[in-house]
């Protein structure tokens, strides 16, 4: 199995800053109340927002600490790749100061490169870029995209825009060019100068926020889509992470359905919107629905999206509060998709090598 | 049939004077450029928001002309009743004076209670508040919500806030009161002083923004259950007009599930998510999802929610552009589902006497 959302984390900001650029570094040391912290969630998870046996023995942040993070899910599963995606650094997008940003960014992508991934052959990164200045994130793509182990680049759903905005577009340039797909990964929404979570502002709990989580990935997608993005970089993979599925017949019904209707507003959009999304968009597993009644009714849900056994990707979201243990995600799989979700989509997309047969 | 989302209107906002408080006239006729008008969308359907046959003879606004509708709505498909939920004047909501908001709603009711309601029997009337300042809307409610004919209060999507908050729950105390069902209808979202229409803002194109609708629905359903209103008003109902179904059972799942796990968050909401929505909430059938591929897919996820067929009611969306033809909505719903659906639903929620045999 590949597991293509695994949160590893640093225990503070701080411990960047043997990787931070020397200007910035005085920010994260005295800056704010005794020292710099990235926006923080207003809406929290009454128990925390991560698995309770997930937090390492000397207090650290869950997922700082390697061999736990190796005993519990990389060991625990036999998982064959785990794709990191960080955690608290995807709030980059948030911050109003764009240099900072992208410096943080940059001190996390060398620490990743630098601490992480030499650590277990299993592990894989994603770049993570600050997109409110594209170009600066473009710049980081093109310098440490292709260095050994990252697979991906990703940003935050909490954002701006719609990523089908063009100021994102030097982003897909500089990724088509290394051959990286790009990931929105939810969360961010309304933190820092971020657009609030909803169409009705701010939810009052954590429980309404989360719930809500895909209408981020459902504005990204359509806004993708419709401003042509995969017309304009044909060769862009998109990726997202952290929604779930089962919300995607109704989405790409009404995108089909509009885009018939009204395509004289968006001559640029050739194709049907379902088939741009079924060839260039990928989605992660968690957090996978759990119908109510008979898991029949999430697989009559699956089977109305022509082609999903070929766009989602296994995932368990480690260490987060709503971990989806493979066991559990395989029952819910209808069987004749184990091979693609659990492992040959992802191999594929993200172009691991197979198995050596021994 | 009952059709439950019918769009009249009038010309402009001035023919509202005759009903409107005097303390507000010159605002309507000298106001703004050369006149009042309510805020406008900047997203335009490039071929118009309306049916290009549903423009009266006069040139006037489609849905202002009574003749026009009967003959090619209330005649053509032989409706036994026709649910009126206004057109233009839902936006009162996105006003920031709320005084003439709450005066224009008070003209609007006037003028439908007066000028609409006694030229048809099968003619009932929505009642509409500007949510903006509650105390006002429900003094509306109490002094005209009695009157023969009204059926429904209803209220925009576009909002300051989920409908689920404190603010809104003196609309909700005299809609009970009353015995009214509370509607929310999408559309204003981003207009004046409402929340953007998505969690990454403003998007570009009017397809993006009319397929992300049944986000802003999301939000303020996901508001009212979580914020206890139902449990609060164990009377109410409410009714999602214009937002579709096909979303809801992954909605509906995602809620239920975060329930379980984070109930402790919100101590007063007592029961399932899903058991609350179906015994409280009702949604209007357009723009009715149609699937890619076979009608089965549709039904598949229709029967993914429990009792669906008791929670959705039939509408056109008459005059809309994406105005659902009766014998369209039809065929898309199972043949068991016809009765409850077309006429039922609505009768018991709306309390419509049955028809007359003869």
């Amino acid at each position: 199995m590949i597991d293509c959302d695994v949160h590893q984390n640093f225990d503070h900001v701080r411990d960047l800053l043997p990787w931070l650029d020397p200007a910035f570094r005085d920010y994260v040391v005295h800056g704010g109340y005794g020292g710099y912290s990235l926006p923080n969630y207003p809406w929290l998870h009454p128990s925390g927002f991560m698995r309770g046996d997930s937090v390492p023995a000397d207090g650290g942040v869950p997922g700082s600490d390697y061999p736990l993070l190796r005993e519990q899910l990389l060991d625990a599963y036999d998982l064959e790749y785990a794709i990191l995606t960080g955690e608290e650094i995807l709030s980059v997008s948030a911050v109003p100061h764009p240099q900072l940003a992208g410096a943080l960014a940059t001190a996390y992508n060398r620490w990743l490169l630098e601490e992480w991934l030499p650590k277990d052959p299993r592990l894989r990164g994603s770049l993570v870029v600050a997109p409110q200045d594209a170009e600066q994130a473009a710049r980081e793509i093109r310098e440490r995209g292709g260095r050994d182990g990252i697979v991906q680049v990703i940003v935050s759903g909490g954002a701006l825009e719609g990523y089908g905005h063009a100021r994102y577009h030097p982003i897909y340039e500089a990724a088509t060019e290394l051959g990286l797909p790009v990931a929105v990964h939810v969360g961010g929404e309304g933190l820092g100068m971020n657009r609030p979570p909803t169409a009705t502002g701010y939810p009052a709990y954590y429980v309404e926020w989360h719930t809500l989580l895909p209408t981020t990935a459902m504005s990204h997608l359509v806004s993708l889509v419709c401003q042509g993005v995969f017309e304009r970089f044909p060769e862009l993979r998109f990726v997202v992470v952290e929604a779930g599925v089962a919300w995607l017949p109704s989405l790409l019904w009404r995108l089909d359905a509009n885009w018939r209707a009204l395509r004289v507003e968006t001559p640029w959009v050739k194709r049907l919107p379902s088939e741009t999304v079924r060839e260039h968009v990928r989605f992660t597993t968690q957090p996978f629905e759990q119908p109510g009644g008979s898991i029949e009714s999430l697989w009559a849900v699956l089977d109305a999206v022509e082609g999903l056994e070929q766009m989602l990707l296994f995932a368990t979201d480690y260490p987060h509060w709503d971990f989806d243990a493979p066991d559990q995600v395989v029952k819910r799989l209808p069987r004749a998709w184990h091979e693609a979700v659990l492992s040959e989509n992802a191999r594929g997309l993200y172009r691991l090598p197979a198995p050596v047969l021994t």
